[in-house]
C-alpha cells in the first residue's frame, strides 16, 4: 500500500507519499481501508520530529480516519468486513490501509457521509473526555474555548451548546461569524481583545466555570484569573510553552483546579472506554443534527503537503481532511 | 458570655479571654455550648490578621467544637436542646457558646467522649472533601501526605488506610514511629530525604496517585514530579507560598491535575453536603474504631495564647484542643 512517509523531520515537504509494506492485524485489530483522514495539529509535530508515535503505533501520522474494515484479527467481535466505520488512531491514518483496535471503531452517525466521517473522532473523543468525562461541564455553566476555529473548537462549541452551556470562545475575528452561527454566544478577538475582561464581562464577573485550553503556559496566569468560583482548566495542548506560573492563592479561594491531557499515550483500556462514552452521549448528538462535522476542505492525501501548509497558517475553519 | 478575642492582630498574646455578647440562634441555627474547640493553623493566620472570617460568621477564633445544644433557632429539625454534638464552625469556637448552622452539626460518634470530639469536625470534613469528594482516592493506590503528624494528617492517614490505600507521609523523623502506629507505610523526613525520590522508590517509580499538600508554591514543582500517570495534586495550605512554576508539560504526559481548596469560604449548602458525607461515610469508621481522634493535649480555652505557641513550634502530634 501507500501511505504518507516523514523523510526526515522538517517541514511539510518531508511527507512523502510512497509505497510501505501493508498492515497485517493483530489481536484485537481489524484493518481499515482508508477513505478520509483528519489532519491534526499533533501531524504538525509529528512531522518536525517533536511528538513520536507512542510504542506500537503505525509510524505514519494520522489520529483519526473513516473507511471500510477490510480485514478482521482474531479476537474482534461485533464488527464486519465491509463495514463502513470511523476509527481513533494513535497514527497511520494518512495511508491505504491501517490496522485499528476494534476498541477504537465507531459506526458512521446516520446523516454523515463517509468522508465527513473522519473529521469526527479525534475532535469527539478530545472534547467528550476533556468537557464532559474530565470538566464535568454542566447545564448552565459557561465554557471558555481558546482557539474556537479548529476542529476542537467548532466540536466543543456544538456541544457545549447541546448541553445547556453558554459558550465564549476566543478566535481572530474573520472567524467570529461563523463561530457565532455554530452557537457561540460571545466571541472575543485574543489580538485585540482581553479575554480574562471579557469574560468577566460577559458572565456578570463570575468568570468561566470550565475553559478548554490549547496554548498552555502562555495563558495560564490569564487562565485562572478568568476561572469562577469552582471552576476547571483543562489544557490539551501547549502551542503557548510548558512552564508557567500557577497562583496556587487564586485557585485555592476559587476552588478551582488545573488538569492537562493527551488523548494519544493513552492505555487502548482508556481509548475504548472514551470511544464508548462518545458512541453513547455524542453520536446521538450527531445523528440528531445537533452537533454537524465541520469541514473547512478536502485535500488529496498524495499532497498532504498542501493540507500541512494550510493548518501551518490557521486560516481554515474547522477539520482539513485528507481523501484517496 | 466569654470568648478569646483578637485585641490586635499579632502574636498569640493578642488572644484574649473576655466578655462579649451572647451569640443568638438566626434561622436555621442552633446555640452550641461549647465544651471543646480544636485549634487550627489558619486560627494562627487569623490571629496574626491574615485569615479575616468570613461575611455573617462569628469574629473569634475557632472552627470547630464539641458541646451540646442550649438553644434552637427558627427553621431547624432534627436536633434537640440537650443533645451532645461536635460541629464544623466558620469561627467562633474558642468561646462558651457559638451560633452554628444545623447543616453542620453532627453527633458525637459513639465511642468518642464529648471533648475528644472537638478534635474530629475540621480535620474529617477537610480530609473527606479533598480526599474522597475531590481526590477520589481509590483502594490500591497510593496517598501522599505532607506534614503527615499534624490534625490532618493523623486523620488522613487513618482514613487512607481504610480506604484500601498506600499511605506514605512527610514528617519529622521524631514523628515517624507514631505515623507508622496509625498505619503509615512509608514515612519521609523532610529535612534529610528528597520526598520525590522516596516516593518512587516506594512506588517501583510509579509516583502518588494523589498527594494531600499543605506547603504550596514551595513544593510545587516536586509535587508535580511525584504524581503518577493520572495523579491528582490537591492543595489546601499554603505554607510555602502562593505563586510556584507549573511544568504543565509534564502535567499533560501524566494526565494529572492540581486542585487547591479551602473549606471555611465555602457557602452553607456545600458545608452541609460534606457534612452529610462525612456523617455517612467517616463516621462509621470512626465508630468501628477504624479511624481515631488524635489528641495531641488539652489546654484551657482561656491559655489559648499557649495552645497558639504549641501549634507555632509544630512540634505537637494529632490535635490540640481547648477544653473550658
Amino acid at each position: 500500500m501507500r501511505a504518507i512517509t516523514i523523510s526526515e523531520p522538517g517541514g511539510p515537504e518531508a511527507l512523502v507519499w510512497t509505497e510501505v509494506p501493508d498492515p497485517e492485524p493483530g489481536p484485537g485489530e481489524v484493518i481499515v481501508e482508508v477513505r478520509a483522514s483528519g489532519v491534526n495539529r499533533a501531524d504538525l509535530l509529528q512531522r518536525q520530529g517533536h511528538y513520536p508515535p507512542p510504542p506500537g503505533a503505525p509510524a505514519y501520522p494520522g489520529l483519526e480516519c473513516s473507511g471500510v474494515i477490510r480485514a478482521i484479527g482474531p479476537e474482534v467481535t461485533g464488527w464486519q468486513v465491509g463495514q463502513e466505520v470511523c476509527a481513533l488512531l494513535a497514527g497511520g491514518g494518512y495511508a491505504e490501509r491501517v490496522a485499528v483496535p476494534a476498541g477504537q471503531l465507531l459506526p458512521v452517525p446516520a446523516g454523515v457521509d463517509l468522508v465527513e466521517a473522519a473529521a469526527l473522532p479525534e475532535v469527539a473523543c478530545t472534547v467528550w473526555s476533556n468537557v464532559v468525562a474530565l470538566g464535568r461541564l454542566a447545564k448552565g455553566e459557561t465554557l471558555l474555548l481558546h482557539g474556537g476555529g479548529s476542529g476542537i473548537g467548532t466540536f466543543a462549541i456544538q456541544l457545549g451548546v447541546a448541553l445547556g452551556a453558554t459558550v465564549v470562545v476566543t478566535a481572530r475575528a474573520a472567524k467570529h461569524d461563523r463561530l457565532r452561527e455554530l452557537g457561540a454566544a460571545h466571541t472575543i478577538d485574543y489580538r485585540e481583545q482581553d479575554f480574562v475582561e471579557e469574560v468577566r464581562r460577559v458572565t456578570d464577573g463570575r468568570g468561566a466555570d470550565l475553559i478548554l485550553d490549547i496554548v498552555g503556559a502562555a495563558y495560564l496566569p490569564r487562565n485562572v484569573a478568568a476561572l469562577a468560583t469552582g471552576g476547571r482548566l483543562v489544557v490539551i495542548g501547549l502551542q503557548g510553552g510548558r512552564k508557567g506560573e500557577l497562583d496556587l492563592g487564586a485557585l485555592l479561594a476559587k476552588r478551582a483546579s488545573v488538569a492537562a491531557t493527551s488523548l494519544r499515550s493513552r492505555p487502548l483500556a482508556e481509548k475504548a472506554e472514551i470511544v464508548r462514552g462518545v458512541r453513547e452521549q455524542v453520536w446521538p448528538l450527531v445523528e440528531s443534527g445537533a452537533i454537524r462535522p465541520i469541514v473547512d476542505r478536502l485535500v488529496r492525501m498524495a499532497d498532504a503537503e498542501d493540507a500541512h501548509r494550510l493548518v501551518e497558517t490557521s486560516d481554515h475553519l474547522g477539520k482539513v481532511l485528507l481523501v484517496r
